[in-house]
């Protein structure tokens, strides 16, 4: 079948039915089966051909005057993508249910030609040039007037969801709202009309001023585990200058935000030993008639348990880790930044 | 620090921190250890002195005249409570966040004197007293006016989260409603308000007209493939009769309930080779003042994938499996529902 959008009668959350085209079902085969063997990696330098050709590439500035500038980040289209391009949405009912085709786009950012790259571990300019992809790549998907929201996101870790080790991120644009932001921009919206300023802008506020949550902070972000965190050492990073859009982004913030998303995945790799881990960046939607109400962010979670079921059932979470003590674990860092991965694996507590 | 519940300031979900009780946080450590070693385990007769004293036991009938009756189905209060039974919520606010004290109860049903049992093997009896004591403990858990909300869940297989093999499933008693209870509940309003009828009931009676996603029934219930499934493989299990809450139950429908479960479970067992899943009750709550808009239900789902962090974090969810596909090969088992695990390790399509 062709993937379709289909909405719960109840909550109204859209889900992508990607269907199987034409085989047997098999559960126990991941959606995108991109792996590939192990020399054959389509995401490292010399095998582009296998790979659609890109829609986004930044390459070094040949300043050494000789080679020919190799690419430093690449975007292609996702070889499975879970959406297709082309088409109308064609809403539709079925009785009581409500369905559409399933539009959109699915493109994979190859983060680095490095095959064993870590993001923790880029340059800053490489951290700078997936923030840049990111965002250019979002502006040009949202000329699309099919479009109503564009998703970007990584996995990173098996656990996490990645299929491939190479790493990369993904970017999804959709015909509809995730359910996720409809419920921030609806609870936004609530404390707006109640107390008439931003939420995420009070959040941050009480959170600078009480420290206790703090993570770290840079001259356009902060870090935090927020109040509520649903999972152990979940962080929220947030623009410090209200803006409900991600990608009006300028240079200074494209390099801020590479700053501290990498800061947040280097105390990870210190403190959680290299975990699985997630990050999706929460925007309102093109056109939202009331910016003033939303706030854009990056979540970003490790996977350090498995989420129970009844989670996933009911909506309700509990997490054994305060996030005051996450915090402080993650701040309490500092001095060991620059640890080597031999001493990493030693851990924090060892001698060096 | 004692349990707190908190309540996310944006989307007004409630999460509960359960902390490490003093410890040094470790996030490698599920909530709930109470894994121990191979020949201790705490659920098995004989060792019932290693639980807390039971609050509800069913016994064998002695009718074969002469030893003592054994139990058969036993609830404990959880040794890892994440929640503490005693006290007042003491709703109170920290600046813009509102929080209460953790209180509710955590109990554990071991549904089996069997340390390798399994739900898809039990007699009918067996599981008509576990689906009985879910019933019982949540009708005598809810005589607490502190409670607003019983959720009734398993957890089956280490990957769904269940951290004792020996078969058991988990009862908390909350002072606050999940947030995919109120989600629901808030639909099923909304549907009601414009079509006046219980959008459960509608979905119940278009899908036995349809068939495509009907996996089972029986005189009482139905069990189907929901037609936006999240993942591969859900089932949700209706009651064919309206009613909103849970706990009302009849005995005739303990038993129903209890043999559609087993059914789909058996399902799971052989189409999908004995998959960790989960099972959640979802419930009105305790005097919900609109019953006819709510239709209470069981939520099943196997974990076979490892769902990735961007679902978590957008709540929009890309299905492989086309609910369709999936109860199709659920139905079609039915000629090999009584297959030996011999043959069901060599796979339905294998000579027997």
């Amino acid at each position: 079948m062709t993937p379709e959008l289909r909405k719960d009668p109840v909550t109204g959350r859209w889900v992508i039915i990607a269907g199987e085209r034409g085989q047997r079902p098999n559960p126990f085969r991941h959606y995108a089966p991109a792996t590939e063997a192990g020399g054959d990696c389509p995401f490292c330098p010399g095998h582009e051909g296998m790979t659609p050709p890109e829609v986004l590439v930044f390459r070094d500035d040949p300043g050494d005057g000789g080679s020919a500038p190799s690419w430093i980040v690449r975007v292609v289209p996702n070889r499975y993508p879970a959406l297709r391009i082309e088409g109308t949405p064609d809403k539709r009912a079925e009785g009581l249910y409500d369905m559409m085709r399933g539009i959109g786009a699915h493109e994979v950012v190859i983060e680095s030609p490095e095959h064993d790259g870590d993001p923790a571990r880029y340059s800053p300019g490489q951290m700078a040039g997936v923030i840049r992809a990111y965002r250019d790549r979002t502006t040009d998907l949202l000329r699309d007037t099919r479009f109503r929201y564009v998703l970007v996101f990584k996995n990173h870790g098996a656990a996490a969801g990645a299929t491939l080790t190479h790493p990369h991120s993904q970017i999804i644009a959709l015909p509809v709202v995730p359910a996720r932001l409809e419920a921030e921009l609806a609870g936004a919206i609530r404390y707006f009309e109640y107390r008439g300023r931003c939420v995420y802008c009070d959040i941050l506020s009480q959170e600078v001023s009480d420290g206790r949550r703090l993570v770290t902070q840079n001259a356009e972000f902060i870090a935090l585990a927020p109040f509520a965190s649903r999972f152990p050492f979940e962080v929220l990073v947030l623009p410090r200058r209200h803006d409900a859009f991600f990608w009006t982004l300028a240079k200074h913030q494209v390099e801020a935000l590479a700053e501290i998303l990498q800061d947040v995945l280097r105390r990870y790799r210190l403190a959680l030993r290299d975990p699985p881990y997630n990050y999706v960046i929460h925007t309102a939607p093109p056109g939202h008639p009331s910016p003033e109400v939303y706030h854009w962010q990056v979540e970003v979670m490790p996977k350090l348990t498995d989420v129970a079921g009844f989670e996933w059932g009911s909506g309700f979470f509990i997490n054994p880790t305060p996030p005051e003590e996450a915090a402080r674990a993650l701040r309490d860092l500092e001095r060991f930044m620059d640890v080597t991965d031999a001493q990493l694996l030693r851990g924090p507590g060892a001698p060096a």
